[in-house]
């Protein structure tokens, strides 16, 4: 047994975590309501204000310190440890990817709960109220200092933005040493690899111009469809994982016209960062070439086409040494509680202190859950398999954080 | 001097006709008040019948014989000749561009008259009414019975309904010999070739999937843009005019998917039926081989792309022989009255009977215009300019129907 697993063990055993995890037990009811209350509260993206004003009440009566809202919309509070300051963020994510005016109301079907966002990833706000009263009712200290946050900007077009700025440019930034994401139910799914990726929209312009008077003209459909076929056809390993894809394609206003404008959409992903440059890399000359080629097999008597490439969405790629302290703390303290841990890849806001070199994870909220992104999203709340993945993850702060006198 | 330019030089110095552009002076503000009338009812694509209704009642006001409206809509009413049945139509097309709820009132300033559809082809209408009172007033007797139509579905997707129908299956067809589309202003353009096109929507589909999950899986987009840089680099000869166009692309959800399906919109045209033949095969051959390609290159594991072909539009190439009687009869009058004639080729009411081998031409109404199916349509109804515009239909109409003891 490894060093950071008997540590692991010790936490486990100390009466002090079996207090806590009474606590758990004994407050699971409040937990389900902290969750229906906030998934029923809209969070859409670029619209988080009203559940994290709600958060942050829900944070100050949790008796945190310094419990504040930053410039971009991040709500947070310190739970101070006993030694020198070094500080571990457990954080989860405010919005959802559904826009404003979705149906949040919350269903139940026995132990289940539908509603869009209700594991991805309301469950986790609070559940982390509910692993700060388990830390208070057992007098648990911990050597660091938490910081307890709800993010903005973690889906889609969000692009990260919340943990972006809490990392880069906020009062925090270059004080964190440790950052756990507790994102939707699976504890066993561990997070060690974050996924980067460039996401651009090119809007390719021309002169456009009748399809039968002015036939000959460069065409900025043509431009794009060898864009489409050249990303398509890029070369990319399967180790480290990197993709591709021409996602959306849109312009034309009339069958009879050769139209003026038309965007495409694209989505560059890789676990490296620096096959996620090559890629980047490739993309813009196959964006160039394709100009020139039609610029050049078509008249522009008229005008050329251009193309302007502009990003809209933009993750680092990074990821946490698998034989690193947080690594090996997260997978025995999930494992002791008899889950069979995978690591994984994906994009969560773990992708930003990964790329910065931080030890960085996603952990779950417990419990079970699907069709995320979907209207039909569910989580099941049934207590002993939601204890025991709360349970879990309260280990794997524990550990993460040190424990006085463990 | 040709005995046809002969025919039409004796038809001018007729008295009668004299008489008749005496009438077309006198009717002028008339003519510009029906015009004006007809412009402001409403005509968009696939919703003639309120202008239709008003139209058959002036058909009816002006005495013509077996006045109807056919089973499509259009409307018309035939003014019999001396001679043996021989059926010249001359015809105006009912619809334009212009959708539901466009504000179609007449704008005044001077001798302009703006409105959409006001040149193209509300102008027309009018001006054969007026060519009916001339004839009348001045006694003038023709060999051919002339059937005066007012026509649907000219415009776009409308695909010459109307006189298609005309020709292949309402009650007259078989049993016209030749065939004069008044179609906006200008008289000295005489169109004597008939541009066929195809029109097509694609729809590719396939599986979809998660960009970065599902990577790998056929896309159709990929299909799609084989498609169009294959449509982009088919061949074509200059003479007979022949072009292709990829004129709209449309699809995909979400810059994190694969799109299950997307659309494309395709314009095909030449001046020779053959050509066009060529052109509608070779396209249909780069579907479907995209398709092939797409399905070989990627994984069809969830499914394979297809691609649907839908004909939206259908329009037969066709040609009035220049050296033909109805075309020295056209030019010699527009030349009479002072005009440099050219020949062109276009997509009009008059592709149908070209394509069944029955003379047919455009000619003009008259006066002057500009910004044709744009919101800004104007014409120009200054009397001098418009008579003499007028006066050069009519006579090409005398001409070829022939004038009694002429």
């Amino acid at each position: 047994m490894s060093e950071t697993a008997r540590l692991v063990e010790a936490i486990a055993a100390d009466p002090r975590f079996a207090a806590a995890r009474a606590t758990l037990r004994a407050e699971h009811a409040r937990t389900v309501e902290d969750i229906i209350r906030l998934t029923e509260i809209p969070s859409p993206p670029f619209g988080e204000e009203v559940r994290a004003a709600a958060y942050l009440e829900m944070l100050h009566a949790h008796g945190l310190a310094e419990v504040e809202q930053d410039e971009v919309g991040n709500v947070m509070g310190r739970r101070r440890g006993f030694g020198n300051g070094e500080t571990l963020v457990v954080a989860a994510h405010l919005d959802t990817v559904f826009p404003a005016g979705t149906d949040v109301r919350v269903r139940r079907e026995g132990t289940k709960l539908f509603a869009p966002g209700v594991g991805d990833d309301t469950r986790s706000l609070a559940v982390n109220l509910a692993f700060l009263r388990a830390m208070d009712a057992a007098g648990i200290r911990t050597r660091a200092d938490i910081l307890f946050v709800g993010d903005v900007g973690e889906e889609g077009l969000g692009d990260l933005r919340g943990v972006r700025h809490l990392f880069t440019r906020g009062r925090h930034a270059g004080k964190i040493d440790a950052f756990l994401t507790v994102d939707s139910p699976e504890v066993e799914r561990i997070v060690t690899g974050g996924v980067g990726s460039r996401r651009y929209r090119v809007i390719f312009r021309g002169p456009g111009g009748h399809s039968f008077g002015a036939f000959g003209l460069v065409n900025p459909i043509y431009a794009m469809a060898a864009v489409a076929q050249g990303v398509g056809a890029i070369s990319v390993p399967r180790k480290p994982q990197t993709t591709h894809c021409v996602s959306i394609v849109h312009g034309g206003t009339s069958v009879n016209a050769i139209p003026n404008d038309v965007r495409m959409e694209v989505d560059l992903r890789s676990r490296a960062a620096g096959e996620l440059d090559r890629l980047d890399d490739e993309f813009r000359r196959i964006v160039a070439a394709a100009v020139d080629a039609e610029n050049e097999t078509r008249s522009v008597r008229d005008g050329p086409i251009s193309a302007q490439i502009i990003a809209i969405g933009d993750r680092p790629a990074g990821e946490t040494d698998e034989r690193s302290f947080i690594v090996e703390a997260a997978s025995a303290a999930v494992g002791q509680h008899g889950y069979r841990v995978s690591y994984e890849d994906s994009s969560t806001d773990a992708n930003i202190p990964m790329s910065l070199g931080i030890p960085a994870l996603r952990i779950g909220s417990g419990g079970r859950g699907g069709r995320a992104h979907s209207l039909d999203e569910w989580i099941d709340v049934e207590e002993e398999e939601s204890l025991r993945g709360m349970s879990a993850s309260l280990l794997t702060i524990l550990a993460v954080a040190g424990v006085e006198s463990v």
